[in-house]
């Protein structure tokens, strides 16, 4: 039961999107640049930081729903999600990946925490400047989203066929909509 | 110094719009939404509930533009500011708003431990839905506003003055430009 009355009966985010068109637009604009606007991420990789980030702040909404869309992206490899997002283990990623997880992991805890270290380790494994951004703004925008679903308690399903079409239609049109 | 190349001199998280507008349009309507936007609580409590969270995330780029921004709203009174930021002493201020940062403080560190309690406390002292609703969000969206500036270590100026004309700017002018 979420804290306020939205009037709506959407899951998660959507119904704070109802409740409040006019925060709500810039967030979907956000949400569909991050993951699905030019980046040398792929919208497979983009989903699992998302994912990533989510579970490490507990928010099960955004984790089941961008680990699905995840899946959806990855296609045939959509196992490594699952090892990813739920066991934190990354190392069926690329090391390039691996390293980006790590800035993402920091980021998620407090951003300055990350180390010269950190940030060179990712360039040695073939990082360039907008991977790094792109890790470091996709962590920090759901570290937002999650404390808006989980801050006023947005309705969550429990199943996991619940997401599986909403992931699927994440994957495939986007989020500004 | 930045851990990347934003091609920009402009301090704190202007470097990072100009580095990539594609996010920072909507950023920086979603700023302009929540913190210049229709709301209960006024632009004063708004830049507040800004500062306060952006000082318990460490941030100094966000707090010291956000406290200026504030005193600027609160003019004569300018010195609940310091007390509600730094001090985190919150004794001057309305009931509500007490209250109100409680739940902030909570979303801040986690969005699911703020309990049915806070949000009945919060309520007894006059706080409504969109109270609630705006406290949550403008404390999420510094979360993240937060861990961008300093998990690329966007140019933070260090002098108070440095902010002075920056949150008059803020203040009077919002963030959608």
């Amino acid at each position: 039961m979420t804290i306020i009355d939205t009037g709506s009966t959407s899951p998660g985010i959507r119904s704070l999107f109802e409740f409040r068109p006019q925060t709500g637009a810039p967030l979907k604009r956000l949400a569909h640049q991050l993951l699905h606007g030019e980046s040398p991420l792929t919208k497979g990789e983009r989903e699992l930081i998302a994912a990533y980030t989510s579970h490490g702040n507990g928010c099960m909404f955004c984790t089941m729903s961008h680990a699905s869309a995840a899946r959806h992206h990855y296609g045939a490899d959509a196992a490594i999600v699952d090892a990813v997002v739920y066991q934190r283990d990354t190392s069926g990623l690329p090391l390039k990946m691996q390293h980006l997880l790590v800035i993402a992991e920091k980021v998620r805890i407090g951003g300055r925490i990350v180390t010269d270290c950190d940030v060179q380790t990712a360039r040695d494994a073939g990082a360039q400047d907008r991977d790094i951004h792109d890790t470091v703004i996709i962590t920090a925008a759901f570290c937002m989203y999650n404390r808006y679903v989980d801050g006023l308690r947005a309705l969550t399903p429990t199943g996991a066929k619940d997401y599986t079409e909403m992931g699927a239609r994440m994957a495939e049109h986007g989020y500004d909509e």
